[in-house]
């Protein structure tokens, strides 16, 4: 707390700068700024710039500013408010992944991540445990942007109680200045403390952050300019010059951290199957079943995010196709993952799946999905260790605001063994219109039988949590799979609306 | 109109197919589809199915027949309800723009641009007028797509009178299917006749469209199926064969057409300045009134694009800067326009700016914009003269449908004379934080002056419409040009605030 608060007192004793020493600074500032674009527009790098602070404290004359000052066309600015309608329809961190800057791109952000659980705190909406649980949200959220390769610059703008009484006398005192007022700009000087004291918190949390505050007066225009530009220039600078190293764990350190739930899928009967007529009929009430609780999720708003995970071959697609049969077509949508596209490569890895959740109400079924990360990135070597290794962490905390935000999570891993493999490529390879279906990759994947199979392992074991567990389905029997898929569906969905 | 008829009743009496027949053609039919899916990946083309029809005619379990038969991972679905928020924001195309298939991708599309006047009309909520004004609205947008590189498939099921009586009969018989049945359904069947009469003139408008319509019978699933496959495949095979040839005219046939409008910039009066001291209180003034009213139109749900072209150093980014100035965060968005991505190079070239419309009660500003179809992409050769010589229409189109819902839509063209490019080159060339403003494509593009004159002496002569007029700007004075620009916007959004 005492570390926080001097850092609190520094930022507001800032020098006053003079036009005259301003014009001296702007040049090269401006210069090094620019040339500090450059490079991040040929790095793989993102700088996401979070500005918070007290009204009138010149957040959007700062914005305005960097925009005058840099290139434009590499810059997005995005400035958040409650109209957003689509944003509505997903959990709150949506519209920040949907609008995060490209790798090379500068992002500005006002009102964003921070403002609600500040005004939420002040005005006493949200407890102090809900305004803690806010903050590690936010924490998780910055930590995996920051770990995945976005530079986080955070600015901190602020007034103390007498600096912010003369801006609102100010304003107010001309009619040409009075509309800049908001309507509840005099409430919330008011509760100035209250403001202090969600501050201190939120900046004393960050302490711990991915990336600290940066502390800036706004009572000053030329200092205050002059503050943000060189904070900016200076961690711009630091990390394109010095990328931080991420160090995993070796193989043979993890395999033995891992080593106890190795093996576990082994223990499957795999022998399981239906008979046909059994499976026909089944199906048949299965998606009558379906269809009608879908009807009352998407009344009652429940959101459906299923993913189908498992060897190639292991029937997805099949599975798949006999849920979405008994479903209207404006009601789900489903969505194959491939390698990710240059765009893609360009964002954080998870950012291609946010971009597909269901509208609220509605069904999104990912055939394969995010557990690549952990899965061929990791067997393949696209992703490093120190990334795979932590986005089981990663993963688990996107699950988490799906569910805390109402959604039913299912994910289904198919499992065959490998002479069932070896019968459906053989089988897929002599039909002409299917022999697209298998590909030398897949060949060489199943060499990979066994790493994948501990990759597996691990997945499951680290990512199977109570919010989000993982169904093991036995697929060597396709009828047996189908059914077990969409009975757990059903299952799921018909909980969550007892639940309502 | 007899024309169609009989279509019409060719389609209802294809003949059935048995399943031995159909075990026989599928194989060949599905490998085909598989090859030429291949091929589409590797071409600039993007293909977009349309369905259409009567309910129970079999469009839903053809959309995932094609995705079983078919790689689904270059397959888009989108079936659109009322239900998608989002889209309420923005003109009723803007949904469909969103959903475009990318080039090498195939898009099925359900209940779509053709549902909402079809209903509309067989309800008699639509005027046989307004129902054929969608269908214009509809053909010049396929137009469209169809001429800058998306190969159309229109599918159209249908079934007689009697025989989706008996479907209907049928699904109502059992208990375990009676749900498929959607609330009015029974009424519209009631409404049959009208269904054949909206239909018949859907079909009859769509002989002058770009793609005609395939019209299949849904009496017989296997029928059904191989018709629509066979159609896609036959569509496809065609265009990835033969691509269209576009012949724009001549350059001296276009010169002469446009020689009458040629030199109209060169009338403009470019002395006209402003002193500063008046500058100084307008521009204050002129915010002021600006944001009261942009405040006005976010509640009144008006939406404003501003459009803002001109010479390199006209002082477009002066103007934008000093227009947002007043206004908050959240009710702007500024959208630099640079070359195309290759993600916006795979899609038509308006695709990108519908993604950035703003939502309802919003303003987009535009620095450059869409108008580069037919400045620098023409003056450049990155457009082929049938391409930005189709631009015009296209263009006045996509405004048209802004203003048709009630957007203000201001363009600005700001002016200079060659000295004061000059000097304003100069200038910043010797200010090191600005040179990297300016580029030797600047340097070049300025040699070709007169070619970039005639250019926008069309562009202004072809796209100065009544609902979109372009305002030209004397910008040789930033502030004469600042200010008038500030004037234009708020006169505009009084003018619209008043019609409400």
């Amino acid at each position: 707390m005492t570390k926080a608060k001097d850092l609190w007192e520094d930022a507001l004793n800032q020098p006053k700068i003079s036009k005259q020493e301003f014009k001296e600074l702007e040049p090269e500032l401006r210069r090094e700024l620019v040339e500090l674009q450059q490079e991040l527009r040929n790095s793989n790098l993102s700088v996401a710039v979070v500005f918070a602070g007290v009204d009138g404290a010149g957040k959007h004359e700062m914005v305005n500013t960097l925009n005058a000052w840099m290139d434009p066309r590499g810059i997005v600015t995005r400035a958040y408010s409650s109209k957003d309608l689509a944003a509505k329809e997903y959990p709150s961190f949506w519209k920040y992944w949907r609008d995060l800057p490209t790798a090379g791109q500068l992002g500005l952000f006002l009102s964003a991540w921070y403002s609600k659980p500040l005004l939420g705190r002040v005005h006493r909406k949200l407890s102090e445990n809900e305004f803690q649980k806010r903050l590690k949200d936010i924490q998780e959220f910055e930590q995996t942007l920051s770990d995945n390769g976005t530079l986080l610059v955070k600015v901190w703008m602020h007034l103390d109680k007498k600096a912010q009484l003369k801006r609102l006398e100010d304003l107010s005192s001309e009619p040409e200045t009075e509309w800049q007022i908001k309507p509840g700009a005099w409430e919330n000087w008011g509760m100035y403390d209250h403001f202090v004291e969600a501050s201190d918190k939120i900046i004393k949390s960050s302490a711990k952050a991915s990336s600290p505050w940066v502390l800036v007066s706004g009572k000053h225009r030329y200092a205050r300019q002059v503050a943000v530009a060189t904070a900016l220039r200076d961690a711009m600078k630091e990390r394109l010059k010095n990328p931080p190293k991420q160090t995993g764990q070796s193989k043979s350190s993890w395999d033995k951290k891992m080593k106890s739930c190795r093996g576990s899928l082994r223990g499957m009967d795999l022998s399981k199957e239906l008979d046909k007529e059994i499976y026909k009929s089944k199906l048949k009430k299965l998606q009558i079943r379906l269809y009608q609780l879908q009807h009352k999720a998407q009344i009652s708003g429940i959101s459906t995010v299923l993913v189908f995970e498992g060897q190639d071959a292991a029937g997805k697609g099949g599975a798949i196709r006999r849920l979405v049969q008994g479903l209207d077509a404006q009601q789900y949508q489903v969505i194959p993952i491939a390698a990710p596209s240059k765009i893609e490569l360009a964002h954080h890895y998870l950012w291609r799946f946010w971009k597909h959740l269901p509208h609220r109400g509605r069904v999104t079924l990912f055939d394969r999905s995010w557990y690549g990360r952990v899965l061929v990135e990791r067997v393949e070597g696209f992703a490093q260790p120190a990334e795979w290794q932590r986005a089981f962490e990663e993963i688990n905390s996107f699950e988490k605001q799906l569910v805390d935000n109402n959604y039913v999570v299912c994910k289904f891993w198919i499992q065959i063994d490998k002479d069932m493999q070896l019968a459906r490529f053989e089988e897929r390879q002599n039909i002409p219109y299917k022999a697209w279906k298998i590909t030398d990759e897949d060949w060489r994947n199943r060499e990979k039988w066994d790493v994948y199979d501990n990759a597996v392992d691990d997945m499951i074991s680290l990512t199977d949590k109570l919010q989000a567990p993982w169904v093991l389905v036995e697929g060597n029997d396709k009828s047996w799979a189908r059914i077990k898929v969409l009975e757990t569906v059903c299952d799921q969905l018909e909980k969550a609306l007892k639940k309502l």
